[in-house]
């Protein structure tokens, strides 16, 4: 159900043949209103793919009428070729649903520098568009997976409203949001303005925070679309909260799915002097191969943790840190206390603390470790 | 030979016990003079080992007359008794060559938060300064090696003067000098402040621009100690060409010997605005895990070369970016070009070439591949 679960869209998934794999690559998602509010965040790579460069245009009026998603390519470094494949794609979904090109917000997915068949993207929009239902959010949320394993869903309800939402993305997961693709949608009615104020706060601590493997993607897209069909307007504190929960829900799945990974880890530096100083520290760890090698090796290498935290800007005493591994504070004031090897890391789940005692700020960072599978994955991923 | 070339050294390895495999653990360096002139770079991590916080000390006169390492422990966050353990070995030190403790740089390395044996360290020392010999450069060489796979040691003649070095290191490889010991010695004159700026030349290019996996260590030491005792001295335009000849020799030594790397990779940004540019472009390609584990896998996906060149602020037109991998231009104005099954990527030496299209300056910043043997290497290493 996910994102047809709220009331006023409809949506499809379909096989346009993009993926060799036979299975489905394009995603159609509908709007039918009565509102046609939205919110988007885009990737912050510099080197943005052809569909991200169409879609900030189209957001800028806060009106977005479907969202149409491809896999089995990002149509990234295609030249201005795929810039016309991407606008081609945007003028069929137009011209199929009754709406203009430029309510259209497209999203790519795949092999950069591949350009993607235009013909088989044409006619896999006009099969989704036959396809449209109120019942077709799974198939639309499978049409997006490339590397996942699962399809990522979620549905969270108000008062006589929802959210719904999907997500793909199992490799490139990185701090501004890196190759991961989320439509969320409601069916409350929010206009544009403050969809974009809950959205910017409800990606701050979930998408933002979610740092797999430290790579940054060239098309991540995250759009919100409002339809206004539930007739009832929440609070704004109701909607971010509402909207924070299905974000950080999607997160959640998309650690949990990460390419390779044996461990989810949770990072959470309490006692900093900022929220920014935690967020940084817990960064610096997420992006450490050592500790993050060390974690897949189910060794409690705090060490690892100490050099990290070195290399950040962030109020601390060096002499003064404390680390907790799985609940064990196996570093006090910057020497060893409890013996490291009564720390259980066989649990796919993993927390790391670390206590600044710098201040009264607090930040989890999630991450995943370092395996054998994710080197081979990603190491075979376009041969 | 290597650091005992230059006249006016001598030096020793022995096994102090602190290693269980019983390899030689311990080296012990010193000038003889005339001259005692010297200069040293550390890490700039700000979690600090006890030998740097007290080297560190040391080398403020530019005075330094013996330097000793150990292997076995980092004596890292081992509190105030690890700090009074690198006193007492410089102490130990002093008293068996006849110097003051305040002219002993103290270098370890090993894991973090384990503590060294003290007793077994001074009896190391007392060994050590009984076998100091004017040929004793390769053992102290051997003595620093933790999972180095190969000593590494080199000699730069000069008119009438050398240098000599040694150089631990195949792992935490960072850009900032990470574990990473360097000794270097010369019998050239040449006063502290000269020593000084000609090293910080030297390291800037070398050691400063290789960032095998990211990680920067707490213990990173590079001291260079000059005798003197050829009684000539050089210009300062030749003594830093000699030096950083030899710091790049050590440079390309440690990179060959990278934990688990199947590939050297030297990632040379052309036509940037500016060398700093040059070299946030390279160490963002050098830091992509995606990159990184393609390389391994024999892929010249340069489409990771362009999300990681997207992630920094250098000046460029992310439309209009060339890349080749080994000669071959696999992207010409950011779309695909050669096609890249034409890259052979078997050897283990792979040139990255990326030309930003906005300047004159240019640098190289080299790495090594993700490998299943480094995840291997760096998830059982203290277990």
């Amino acid at each position: 159900m996910s994102i047809t679960h709220p009331q006023g869209f409809r949506a499809a998934g379909v096989v346009a043949g993009l993926k060799s794999t036979g299975a489905k690559d394009l995603a159609l998602v509908v709007n039918d209103g009565p509102t046609f509010d939205s919110a988007s965040v885009f990737t912050s790579n510099r080197c943005k793919a052809n569909p991200v460069l169409w879609s900030q245009e189209v957001v800028k009026d806060g009106v977005v009428k479907a969202v149409v998603l491809n896999s089995g390519g990002a149509n990234c470094y295609t030249g201005p070729d795929g810039f016309q494949t991407t606008h081609a794609v945007a003028e069929q979904v137009a011209a199929r649903v009754g709406i203009g090109a430029i309510d259209v917000v497209v999203c790519s997915t795949g092999l950069i520098g591949l350009a993607n068949d235009r013909g088989a993207l044409l006619a896999g929009v006009d099969a989704a568009a036959e396809q449209l239902a109120a019942d077709g959010g799974t198939a639309a949320a499978e049409a997006i997976m490339t590397t996942d394993s699962v399809s990522k869903q979620v549905v969270v309800e108000g008062a006589g409203w929802s959210i719904g939402g999907m997500a793909k993305g199992a490799g490139m997961l990185a701090p501004q949001l890196a190759t991961m693709l989320v439509v969320l949608t409601t069916d409350a009615v929010v206009p544009a303005a403050e969809l974009d104020a809950a959205l910017r706060a409800a990606t701050r601590v979930s998408f933002d925070r979610l740092d797999s493997d430290g790579c940054m993607s060239t098309n991540d897209t995250v759009t919100l679309l409002a339809s206004g069909a539930s007739g009832i307007t929440p609070t704004p504190a109701d909607f971010t909260a509402a909207l924070t929960q299905a974000c950080t829900d999607l997160a959640m799945q998309l650690l949990a799915d990460a390419e390779g990974a044996d461990h989810e880890i949770a990072i959470t530096t309490v006692n900093a002097a900022s929220e920014d100083d935690a967020v940084a520290v817990g960064r610096s760890v997420a992006r450490s191969n050592l500790f993050k090698a060390a974690i897949f090796g189910n060794d409690p290498n705090w060490g690892r943790v100490l050099a990290s935290i070195g290399t950040t800007d962030a109020v601390f005493d060096p002499a003064d840190l404390d680390v907790a591994m799985n609940g064990v504070w196996v570093c006090r004031n910057s020497t060893p206390h409890a013996d490291p090897a009564t720390v259980d890391l066989k649990p796919r789940s993993v927390s790391v603390t670390i206590d600044l005692k710098s201040g009264d700020h607090r930040a989890t960072v999630w991450t995943n470790d370092l395996t054998h599978a994710y080197v081979h994955e990603n190491s075979a991923y376009s041969s």
